[in-house]
């Protein structure tokens, strides 16, 4: 069964060009979100992005779930209209942010208590009360509930950890068939291949995964802390096990060098906080490489960080003026070193896909 | 001697409607400056500023020096070119910054020593060095070094203080006369006005000021503890004391009735943080009053914050997103809040100016 909302337009080796459509909007990929976990990319309005013509984001449910609350933002008839954000939009299940922020945790049979990061209260995730979850986002395309194991994990572990993934993508699959979306337009569900560094499980999960016959499917639980060679790895099977048809979505990989290896192995989607909160510590992108502007040699530089980019930052302030902002943490230092890495990225992702 | 830069140009009661000239454009008066302290108003570029076709600025002479240090402003150029702003722009001389931030200050014949608040050097500012160091600055229009004394004090001490302030501005205005721009355009220096809620002070120190022919006079030392009764008892005198013929600047003050009242007496330029620093608070102005955003009874308004205004905030966004913008410590709560009360300034600015 050929995908509703995803089509490769054009293959060269295994990269794949590709159209992503849902109902606010096309996304032309191979493409990178940018991640507005709150409901707001920091430090750059949504109203902007739109203007860069920057064409989806992802949001976070464990984020927004905490706050404001879902009732807020059923109130307020969903994500895109909570945000005013009139393009495409994702949100991760919080899988990620239960395993990786919350205080506590722990599996009962039907989900995994946690203990809020803000407040210490006590909740529960099941893969059913997580798509209803996303349901009140009103989101484009929800992810799956997952377990995002830490790395490294032992064979036995990780065996176990796919199994329970995998029961629980059943029923967020059964939940959201049985259930519609509340704001008029239709949603689509990604499931997440897990498996760690093993990719006989990762063969495995993406196998019966796709029985499930997801609208999209994710590689989870990459570059959580293992070797370059170890991410490599996993892209490299990438093209193999996920299906032809579907959008291929390459979870939390941000790196430059690894967004092309993964192109060049069949990977559609990226999203990663890299460009956002670099940019917030005072690393910025270029073609000449990455610039830390807080050290000292550029204090006295007054040309610009990059006379190729159109960024409000390169178009009319010197290199000593990022600097010193950034050493008298000034706001204003984030917020044009943010955009300039939104811009860089968005230039990056461009010319891959001019390239195929 | 008429002002080379001011004019006023209608006047009603003793509300003046002005035009002051410089060669970075012009400002209409009455008018209030946004603070760049650091080169920068806290979330906003200047370009956006510009745009939004704000007038002018005032930077400060004591955070400059001390970062990123007054060769490196040299090097840019001075401030226009280091923050990329073209129209005018004031630089205070820091008095206010040595004798309320810095840990330590002490008295020396010819000025005044203090401990920087950043790392604790010790510096000396004379009139005559801070003189040299607003040429570097390039601003449009400089302020004399003065005395800021804390409120309360005694009559005595008040009084010793305005003689140091009138011999320092006495030192400071042959210093300017002495020196010239370095950067190619001509510079104003404004004489400051002090004497604590002693009228009869103030009254002396401005005959004493205007004997040294300044290009224009500020009040100082205003809103600085006081209750609005004294506050209003100096702007009371403003227009018996101040020169008809040149600008007159209230300095500090930003309460909108303190400015309205000011105008109605015969002020003419205004300072204030109170626009930006109670946005990054989360005080927002309206017509109908301040709006403390983060109180709980927005956090379901889908309303906008005031449907009057043409800011990105309220054309785009609801009080409930800006409300979890502000619970949720995102970057993007002060920079919509900061936009907007800007706007609400600029809109009651050019309002009064109408009433003219």
């Amino acid at each position: 069964m050929s995908s509703e909302i995803f089509k490769v337009i054009k293959k060269k080796g295994k990269k794949r060009l590709g159209l992503l459509k849902t109902s606010h909007g096309y996304v032309e990929t191979p493409n990178l979100m940018f991640v507005a976990t709150s409901g707001s990319v920091k430090g750059i309005s949504s109203i902007q992005l739109d203007q860069w013509g920057i064409q989806f984001l992802i949001t976070n449910t464990y984020h927004l779930y905490l706050r404001p609350g879902l009732e807020i933002i059923k109130k307020a008839g969903g994500m895109h209209r909570f945000m005013n954000w009139k393009r495409t939009l994702f949100s991760d299940s919080g899988g990620f942010q239960v395993f990786s922020l919350s205080k506590l945790r722990k599996f009962k049979d039907d989900g995994v208590i946690f203990q809020s990061h803000i407040d210490g209260s006590y909740h529960l995730f099941t893969p059913e009360n997580n798509v209803d979850m996303q349901r009140i986002l009103g989101t484009d395309i929800m992810m799956v509930l997952d377990e995002c194991m830490e790395y490294p994990v032992t064979f036995e572990y990780a065996k176990n950890s796919v199994k329970r993934t995998l029961e629980w993508a059943k029923r967020a699959r059964e939940e959201f068939t049985k259930t519609s979306s509340l704001y008029g337009y239709p949603q689509f569900q990604f499931g997440i291949i897990q498996g760690s560094v093993y990719n006989d499980l990762r063969e495995h999960s993406s196998e019966e995964l796709q029985k499930m016959d997801f609208d999209g499917y994710a590689m989870g639980g990459v570059a959580i802390g293992e070797s370059k060679e170890y991410i490599r790895k996993v892209i490299d099977i990438g093209d193999d096990i996920m299906p032809e048809d579907k959008a291929r979505y390459l979870m939390g990989v941000g790196e430059i060098d690894d967004i092309e290896y993964a192109v060049e192995n069949g990977f559609d989607i990226f999203d990663c906080v890299i460009p956002t909160r670099n940019a917030r510590n005072g690393a910025l992108f270029t073609d000449g490489g990455k610039i830390l502007i807080k050290n000292s040699k550029y204090k006295d530089d007054f040309t610009p960080l990059d006379p190729t980019c159109s960024c409000t930052l390169c178009k009319n302030y010197t290199k000593s003026y990022l600097h010193h902002l950034f050493k008298s943490q000034e706001m204003l230092a984030g917020i044009l070193a943010t955009e300039h890495n939104i811009h860089y990225y968005s230039k990056v992702m461009k010319r891959i896909r001019e390239s195929i």
